[in-house]
Parts: C-alpha cells; structure tokens; sequence
C-alpha cells in the first residue's frame, strides 16, 4: 500500500484523503474512545495523558508525612537564616514558580537556573533543568543544603526543627517507630511526600477525559498547530514535557551558550546544550522561560523554540493559536 | 541580549550574523577542536561520535567466548530443524542483514517485522524494532527460542551442541570451572560476546576524528540539511539513532497501523505506534526500510520521514543530498 502523502499526489485527492482519515479517527477511536473530537484526530491525542487527581494517602502515616511536608515546604525555619521557605520561589498561588528570572536564596545568593515550578513534579522522568535528579527526597535534599538556596547543613536542620514542639511531634508521628524522628533526611522525605501532591488539573485534562467543550475550537486548532510544526517530537507525554532530554539550538544555534546544561556535569560532547526537555503544563502563567529566564513573553518563547529547535520562523497566525492552546494547559492547583 | 534570529530581522543583519557565527564555531571549536570542517558548524557535530573499534577481548577467556560466539553465530545447528544460523538473516558481508522484507526462520515461519542489522548493536539503548530488549544475551536468547526464528529449546540446543566434539571443547575453555559448559544460557552468553565486536568504522568516524576530506562536499551538505529538516531531533548519538523511542507518524499519521509497536507489549495509550528510533549507520545497504520493510527505496523512505515525522514534503534537492550524506554512514565491518 503507498502512503497517503504518495497518495495525494495522484489523483481522487481528496476522497482518499478523506477515506484515510476515517480509517485513522477508526482505529484511534478503538483505541481511545473518550477522546472523540470533531477537530482533533484521535490518532494525535495517544501521546497525551491527563494527571490523575493526586491519591489520597494510604494510611494514616502517610497522611501525617504529607501533613509534614507541607508545614515543612512553607517554613522559612528550613533554611540557613531562617528567611527562606520553599513557597519564596515556588509560590503555591503563582502555579509553584516565583516569576523572577532567577530566584533569590539564602544571603539573597542567585542560583545558577530559573525556578521550574514545583506542580507536578512527581510524574517527571527527571528533576531540574539539567534533570540530575531522578528522586524528589534527593532533589530536597540538595536544595536544602545548597549555599544558593537554603544553605542549611544536616546538623543545624535538625537542631532548629527539634526546638520546635510541633515539629517534635509531627515527626515522631510522620516517622513513628524511629529513633531520632527529627532528622534532615525525614524532612527531605516529608517534603517529597508532600511534592506527589501538588497536581495541577485543568481544561485539558478534562478534554482528554471526554468533554470536547472544555477546548475552545482556537485551543483546539492551536494544538494541532503544535503537533503539525513538530513541537510534539519533544513535548509530549502528561505533563508535554518532562520525558526526555533535548539539545537546546537542535537545528539553529541557541544565542548564548554560557549555561552549557548536562555538558557541566558530564563533559561529555554529546551533552553539549542538552537539558531536560521542560513540562508544558502551567506554562502561560510560569514566564519568564528557558533555564535562564531571558525570555518574558510566551509568544517569543514559541517562535524562539521553533526556529531554534525545529529551524521554522513561524506565521504570527500559528504563534497566536499554539499560545492559545497552551494557556489551556493551565490548571487547578491540588487542594 | 536579543536572540540571532531578532537580530537578523532588524538591519545589519549580515555582519551581525556573520559575528554570531564566529561566536558560535570559537565555543565549538572550544569544545571539539578536533572536528574542524569548514562546511559544518562544529556545535552541530556535538550530538554525534564516531564509533571507537571494538575493543580487544580482555583476557583469553574473553578471547574464546568471542571465538566461540563467532562459529555459533554462523552454525545452523543452533535452529531447531539444523537449517537456520543468525548469519541468515544477519549476513555479515551484507552489513548484518538479509535485504528481505521479512526474513525466513524455522519451518519457513516469518517474524513479524523486518530484521535489524546486528551491527553496532553493542551500543544501543535498547534492541529490536519495539526496544523490548535491553541485553544482547537476553535477546540472544529470545532469538534461539523464538517460534518464528530459531525455535529450538534450551534442552535440544545443549544437545546438539554437546554431540559436537569440538563444541564440547570450546565451551569448556570459553566457561572455564563450570560443571556443564555446553549449555543454552552459555551459548547465548558467547554469541553476545561476540556481537559486542561487531563494529563498522567508516569515513564518518574518520571525519569526526579530524579528518575533514572524508566526506563530499555533497555530504557535508546533506548532513547540514539532515540538522536543518529536523531529522536531528530523533537521530544523533554514535549510530545516528537508537537512543530513544518515538511515534511513527508523529505529525502525520503513519500509513499503516496494523503493527502498533510497543503498544503490542504495554497496551498503554502512550504507547501507541511507539517503536525505537533505528540507527542509521549502513543504512543505504540495509533496505528495505521501516519496521514492515514496505519501502525499499532510501530517497522514499527519507521523503517518509520528513512527511510523517516533521511535517515537511521535502524538495528533491534535499532528499538527494540528505541520501548522500547517509551514504557516508555506510562502515565496514569489522575484522
């Protein structure tokens, strides 16, 4: 059987063309029946999946751990001067960024990278823009002694947390059993515990469970836009991104080359310019963008990324629908 | 600082570009000064290497496990009926595969997807067309049991084997102090011993070495518009692929869905039409092409690509000098 696009070029054009499509719309319906829209192809959502609502905890102690995490995560006490919580740069109400182009850290220090956003975070292949982190209670655990964020040590963690008679308590019954509950490395996990939690839903994933309404047909149009420019070869997935590792100026040199991603880490040449492919989700409100938080405007972040990455100077028509779209990525912070 | 491509919109656009590019080959250069080429930008090689030769087994048991691999590999005493051996579909002076659409096994069965090249196999990230496989002895292994392949049994090929005098002396000093050296787990342990060898060097290698006159100019030419198409995105790495998986018929859909990829193992959504990105080296003497073998011609299969993948209907030009290029991919096998 020749291909459609060989197809297309003979005759009866649009017959086939049509014949072809049902066939598609056919068997992706098979596959995916909830997803039936009159203008996406069912075919296209298969690499797309929305988040299920955070599980509810699974007995009492992993509830007292989230519990933890969650005083833990809006506690400035958690850092070296007792000024810096975790909500400062990854503001809960502002979907888990701060909106700065890089935050600031203990003795007002800049970490090297804008602040990703913390929201979903636990269905991420991996953690930061480099993603040299796989494990949130690691990914915690870094941030909390880094002299560019928390700057704590183990011992002064501890010594602060066991101070406090609330804390005493929430760590003996988040960690019941143990010796020393109030540890650095419980609060790390308390922290992470808390993390799995924070999931954004929104109208596209309620459009991927079946109510074609939640889209407008410009959001609808826009990602198709999207998937037909190419963006998708990267950003797919449940959180349209966050799968997979990527060369930042794939096809067009990236303009500036001081933050060199994964290459920083491993030297190795074929981790030049390579950095987590970042998560989509939330996007039109997490600006400014890139792992140097250069770029303010989300339309300039999608014709940047289309002619760096894919070598394409869009139509301002096309930028305006893929934006649309992606401001339907914006979703509900978990309760 | 504004980006190149907002530079070049506003005046003096060729000098500035012309600086930026200078910019860019220093840093590259910084990098990778071994790959000087005037015809290609130095940071677009950094998403490639060459293959370095196998390396020369490491003590002599290594030595004869490879030996030992080398005559299984070729033997068809290994198939149920005596009549198939791996260089039947992995012709070894046919870069590692049989030029048929589908091969041939036990009792005329067909498997059901074209036959990889077993070249260079040591370095991928996965094996087979669905990446089911992860470990050449593992694989080996499914292969030998494999209905549609060779479609022996652990006992039947110990056997055979062990009725071979000079088998019975080969395994014993490949499996030195083992009770029961002839046995089905150690014959796959040989013949993935000896696959590890199987390496082709070619002019690609030596251009990324330093050694710029390797390629055409044509070539060169084609590998700069095989960045600029995008192909890039999914093939790069030593073997130009085999790094990941994507979906065929990411923007368009694929012709042909009788065979969903890694669907067929997982049944995720996610999953559907999911098959590991091929390597690419030797590709212009392995056709036909694509997981069903349908497309026998490398220009088709390139203007495939471009269609299905990225989007783009390719101008002639291009997919003759992209072919070019791939034709440099082509090694030699090694010794």
């Amino acid at each position: 059987m020749r291909p459609p696009w060989r197809r297309r070029r003979a005759g009866a054009a649009l017959l086939l063309g049509l014949l072809a499509a049902g066939a598609t719309l056919g068997i992706a319906r098979a596959v995916k029946g909830r997803r039936a829209s009159p203008l996406i192809d069912g075919e296209r959502l298969a690499s797309f999946s929305s988040l299920p609502p955070p599980s509810p905890p699974a007995d009492p102690v992993a509830a007292r751990r989230v519990a933890l995490g969650r005083s833990l995560f809006a506690d400035p006490r958690v850092s070296k001067n007792g000024d810096v919580s975790c909500t400062r740069c990854h503001a809960l109400d502002a979907w888990g960024a701060d909106g700065k182009r890089v935050s600031r850290g203990s003795d007002d220090r800049e970490p090297p990278r804008n602040t990703p956003s913390i929201y979903n975070v636990g269905g991420f292949f991996a953690l930061l823009w480099d993603g040299r982190q796989t494990d949130l209670t690691a990914q915690a655990r870094e941030v909390l002694l880094s002299p560019r964020t928390m700057a704590t040590t183990p011992e002064r963690l501890a010594q602060t947390l066991s101070a406090v008679p609330s804390y005493s308590d929430a760590f003996t019954h988040a960690f019941p059993g143990e010796k020393e509950p109030v540890s650095f490395d419980n609060a790390a996990r308390a922290l992470a515990a808390y993390e799995e939690t924070l999931v954004t839903r929104g109208r596209w994933d309620r459009f991927l469970e079946g109510e074609p309404s939640a889209l407008t047909d410009q959001e609808k149009a826009g990602f198709n836009r999207f998937v037909e420019v190419g963006c998708v070869a990267c950003h797919f997935g449940p959180n349209v991104g966050a799968t997979m590792f990527q060369k930042v100026g794939l096809v067009k040199a990236w303009p500036n080359t001081r933050d060199r991603g994964r290459y920083e880490i491993t030297k190795r040449d074929s981790d030049w310019m390579v950095f987590r492919v970042p998560p989509l989700r939330n996007v039109a409100r997490t600006a400014p963008y890139f792992h140097d938080g250069s770029i303010a405007s989300l339309p300039e972040a999608i014709r940047m990324m289309a002619h760096h990455q894919i070598g394409r100077d869009l139509e301002e028509d096309d930028v305006t629908l893929i934006a649309a779209w992606l401001g339907s990525l914006t979703g509900d912070p978990s309760p």
